[in-house]
This record gives C-alpha cells, structure tokens and sequence, in this order.
C-alpha cells in the first residue's frame, strides 16, 4: 500500500476580481486515476482546482484555485507521499501585475503581460528523494511524443502520459506512457476509468513494486 | 403570456487551442430568473456558455461557447421574443490574435493584446423595436450604482439590476433594481431564487404587462 499524491484540474490566474485565465480540464481523468489507485489499494491525495466533478469518497481531496496553491499544497503533501502524480492542467501563465479593480472597458485594446507560474511537477521531480517517484502528463497539440519526451526529462520524471488537446473536458483519452529517452511502454486508448486502470497497472508494475 | 430571452453563464475566449480567457460565472441566476418566469406562464429560451448546472427543462437552452456565438444566438432569438434579460457574464476582452498550436513556454513573459468582443446586451438595446424590452445586468466592483445607471444609458436598456463581484458562482445575491436616471426600484438581498422571483415580479409590472 501506498500513499499517492494526484494533482487534478485546471487552476485559474486572475487578471482583476472578476476575469481570469483557465483551460478546461474537468478533473475527470484526476479522477479516474484516484478511482484506479484506491482499487489497487493505495490511499490517495488529490489536490484539486475548481472542478464540477466528484472524486471518489475515499480520497483526502485538497480544494486550491491558483498555480501557486496548487505549488504550495503539493510540495507539503508530497513529503508524506510515496509517488506524485501530475494529472492536473495549472493554468501556465499568470498576468504580471493584477488589477484591484474590475478592469473599465474603453473601447480601446490593452497590452497584458504574461509570465510563467511555477511547474508544479518539475517542482515535485526536483524535491523527490530516493525511493520516490513522479508521474507527469503531457498535453501537446504538435510533436506530441517528442516534447512529452523533453518535458519528461526537464521535469526529472520517471515516467510521463503523453495526450492530445482532445483530452480536455472529454470522457475519452488516447495516451502513450513513455519512459526515459522515449520509449513508449503502452499505448492506451478509451474511457478515461480504462485508460486509468491501464495506467495504475503500469505505475504499480514499475514504480510502486520496485520502492 | 410572453416569450422572454435570458443569456447566462460565461462565455470563453481562446488564446490558443487549450488556454482561455473567462470569469466564474456559474449561470446560477440565469436559471433562477428562468425558473421564476416559467412560474409566472412565460416562456423562456437560455442561451448560455459552459455550465455545470441544470437549467429548468421547461426552458429551451441553446448552449454557446464565445462572446461572437451569443451574439448571433441572442439577435437572431430576439425577434421572436417580447424582451430579454441579459445575466449572462459575456467574456468582454478577447486575443486580437488566436494561436492555433498550443504557445509553448521559453521562460520568458509573453505580451498579448486584448480587444474589446461585442457587447451583447447593447446589441439587443440597439435592435429592440417599440414593444420589446431589454433588461441588462452591471457587475462592477467600485461605484456600482453611477456604473450601473451609465450603462444603463448607454446600452439603451430599460432597467439595469447592479450586483457586485460576490454575485460570481454564489447561492445568495445582492443587488439593486435601477430604472432610467439611476432611480433605485427595489434593492433585494437573499438567495438567488428569492431575487429572481422580486425581479420578475418587477419587470411583469413594469415592462411585461405594459406592452
């Protein structure tokens, strides 16, 4: 039995009080995989954005709304953790500086300047120590294996999902697991409960077993 | 009986094929005020941007995802109705340019230039013919009641209901019911359906019932 941390969601990174930046990640496949890791046994963590969904009642669930929570929160729970999974989509760019007050239209454009938030996953990947383990996802709508394979080793992950946009806010997923340098260990397509199960099966296989 | 048009939720606006722009618009009082129409014998049609909650079936829902496709759904809707509440939260910036990959990240701040979307609820003031009324809603975090009454005017509305920003993805709202000069109707605190049901009651009196 393990103690596994899944991050799940969007986050979002407001530009005012009112507007924000987010993408439509539904936690479904957060979900999916919590579902998946409580069957084979494991206690599950999620830390989560704001979702519509519900996760299954035996995880601790961890509500967060911006990047730097979600950064926050999975770095505390990461150390009482034996494995991380990155499943989450945190909002990747936050506005530089943010208004106090809803931003007045003028009928003019305006300029925002965006900068990275922090990766949540590298952060995780950088902190792991020995018998640890991180399992990022990688969302591209080109190259897809060649950046998922980049982000992997970046992220000093031991392995990484890679997927497609049609991922988002979708019942469905389509996935290659990778490993270091690329190598592609199983790819898996279907409902996200399958695609999940398919995934546990691996990481339990590779990862868990092994520590 | 008349056959009312009620836009809801929020809209999004892409910057590339998984990041967007938007607010927490929950379509709350949307359905609220469809319900307490359908209460009082009117029929409604929603046109409403990604929700997670259920509109009154009683309702004809046409879901919409930009600002651009509630524009075109509201205009061409409104012809056939007698008048229009506009609770909708409209995404009111937009990305002058859209990327079509996903923007990968270099770690340096990117800079993207926001353009005003059309303004919905000003279209249907500006369209409406004698008979037809239009009622807007102001959200606004300072000077709500001057805000309020200004786009009022300018949006050719007949009433405005100004509420701030702790309306967003609440059970409970608070607001102010203005009239042409910014003359206060009604002020109403309490759960979104106790609001919807005093508005209502308000605009069959004051506009439903007169034409």
């Amino acid at each position: 039995m393990s103690r596994i941390l899944i991050t799940s969601g969007p986050t979002r990174q407001y530009l005012d009080p009112v507007r924000y930046l987010t993408n439509a990640s539904s936690g479904r496949m957060g979900a999916a995989l919590a579902e998946a890791a409580i069957d084979l046994g494991h206690e599950v963590v999620i830390i989560s954005g704001p979702v519509a969904i519900d996760y299954p009642s035996a995880a601790q669930v961890i509500p967060i709304l911006t990047t730097d929570e979600m950064l926050d929160a999975a770095t505390a729970t990461f150390a009482d953790c034996e494995g991380a999974i990155g499943a989450a989509a945190p909002c990747d760019y936050m506005p530089k500086r943010v208004a106090t007050e809803k931003i007045s239209k003028t009928g003019d454009p305006i300029s925002i300047e965006l900068i990275e938030t922090p990766d949540v996953v590298a952060m995780l990947g950088q902190i792991k120590k020995p018998g640890q383990w991180v399992v990022g996802f990688a969302l591209e709508t080109e190259d897809q294996r060649f950046r998922a394979t980049v982000k992997l080793q970046k992220k000093h992950c031991d392995l990484i999902v890679s997927n497609g946009p049609t991922a988002i806010d979708s019942d469905d997923n389509s996935v290659e697991l990778l490993g270091p340098g690329g190598r592609v260990i199983e790819s898996i397509s279907g409902n996200k409960s399958h695609v999940a199960n398919r995934l546990l099966s691996q990481f339990d296989a590779l990862l868990i077993r092994k520590t």
